[in-house]
């Protein structure tokens, strides 16, 4: 983890920028403060600066802008997300519509992405911000699509990769394009990377939602089988619920009824018998291999060693 | 009106383009076309295409796009607002969190703002980046402020002022500034339309918080006294409350348990003998008098007779 270390410390005071933000009234301001400073890997962030050291060792100004409007713009969705969610906890703290209420959180929420846009004016850049507006409308209709899983009962595994690139994946993919851009890649590298964040972006989800249910808690420093018990429709449950007939499908939905230990331990046998552990896992480690080797394949300046730990970490989740 | 009938019928096809948006999933994307169906005078971006058209009678391409870029920001506005004012209508429909639901029009409002910033960067000018970003933060620190103004029993006269200054009257100062400059102002006189918008906003309120207690019904199109039975802080409001004692005051709070007739009767005699019947109307005349004054000190190779139009209209509330 030396050298994700050494970005999270070059990101540092830019982070303390964005936290400390002058400003009033107040109470618009401070839910932005309090989401940034809950924390969180900064890897998108990371993502910008690793793509930069691809072609260049020196910063920029502007490479440090791009991290934080990176940053803002995923907290941004964060603050919405939880209110269209429900989620009452993010990071172990209350979410900003708890702490405060719906109308601050939308508020601040706004206000949020207009900074993103600020940071991203001041670059001046006008591809990037067509790369972001791309991205960002990607982003929404991922959200949509994500809500609308929830009402349906069965989600194809194509829907659900789709929809996993526009609500992830798209984001990742942006960071290294426009850190690559700024770095001074030409079009068609700057392309790959966005190509090799979508990868990452996809075999991270995926090994998320394979160590929810099958990881060690300790090491993934959450409750396992939480998807599970909200019958998340993630790849992992998709593929188990095509390999299923009827009979079985209906005896997995009886199972609710039961203490919760009982539905984990009946979920993750099925999902190992009908080869969807397993199956989930190979895909998760295959779009890593992809990964690793496109960033192989390209040819650059500067230093690869910054994005392939980001890589090997984002795969096995080890930070 | 034929001045603004013309600027509308310029807008018409533009404005179509606008809400006949393709896109998936549709329940993204139908919010963003039914919140721009529901009519509206098209104020703002007419006042884009006025302001251009002091200085060029020949459209370009990019003035479409500002004109659009500001009446989908508007509309913005307009779908995050009812959610944390709790408005079920909207121009007389229901509004899109009552229609759909608070997720669909959080998500719906997000892409249309990233959608404002899709044709403004079209436009490709960083400078009218720049400004719009300022004014859409001070109009997310005014609506900010309008919200904590409805928690407190005294707002003085100059908050309320900056408050609407923000709230309505930066967003008609920007459509101003950014149309002159596509049309080929220089900085000077661009700035000089940004306060000419604010003067604009700041009597157009006036005039509207007048007209809601002593407007004529059929003339306002909408009921007399509205603002008097929530008593809404307004300008009119809070002078008289200024010149009211505690005996005076405590016997308007008592009013409010008796018929709404009787309600709004009292505050609008009261609202007549304290004299802040009479000294908001006039204060609303001084800004449009100031309007109409600094328009005619303004230098223009082009037209004025449309913003003119647009000022008297504003003023008087005659559309």
């Amino acid at each position: 983890m030396n050298k994700l270390k050494e970005l999270i410390n070059d990101l540092a005071p830019h982070v303390e920028d964005i936290i400390n933000q002058p400003g009033s009234p107040r109470t618009v301001y401070e839910p932005i403060s309090y989401i940034l400073s809950l924390g969180g890997k900064r890897i998108r962030p990371a993502m910008v600066l690793a793509a930069y050291r691809l072609y260049s060792d020196s910063y920029s100004l502007e490479i440090f802008k791009l991290a934080q409007a990176v940053e803002m713009f995923h907290n941004f969705t964060l603050m919405h997300d939880d209110i269209m969610d429900n989620s009452p906890l993010r990071r172990g703290q209350d979410t900003v519509h708890i702490k405060w209420d719906d109308a601050t959180a939308i508020l601040s929420g706004d206000l949020l992405q207009i900074e993103v846009y600020e940071k991203l004016t001041e670059i001046g850049n006008i591809e990037i911000l067509q790369l972001f507006n791309s991205m960002a409308r990607e982003l929404c209709e991922g959200q949509m699509n994500d809500m609308q899983f929830e009402t349906i009962d069965e989600v194809s595994n194509d829907s659900y990769l789709d929809m996993t690139r526009q609500k992830t994946a798209v984001l990742l993919g942006f960071s290294l394009q426009a850190g690559a851009l700024l770095g001074g890649a030409n079009a068609t590298d700057a392309e790959k990377l966005y190509d090799l964040g979508i990868s990452i972006g996809l075999g991270f989800q995926l090994m998320d939602d394979y160590l929810d249910s099958f990881g060690e808690k300790a090491k993934v420093g959450k409750r396992i089988g939480g998807d599970i018990l909200e019958k998340k429709k993630t790849y992992l449950w998709n593929e188990m619920w095509s390999h299923l007939d009827e009979g079985a499908r209906q005896e997995i939905n009886e199972l609710y009824t039961q203490p919760e230990s009982m539905i984990i331990a009946s979920v993750t046998a099925s999902m190992d018998d009908t080869g969807a552990k397993e199956y989930t896992l190979e895909l998760a480690q295959q779009y890593t291999r992809k990964s690793l080797n496109a960033l192989n394949h390209i040819n650059v300046s500067g230093d690869k060693t910054y994005l392939q730990e980001i890589v090997e970490i984002l795969a096995g989740r080890e930070s």
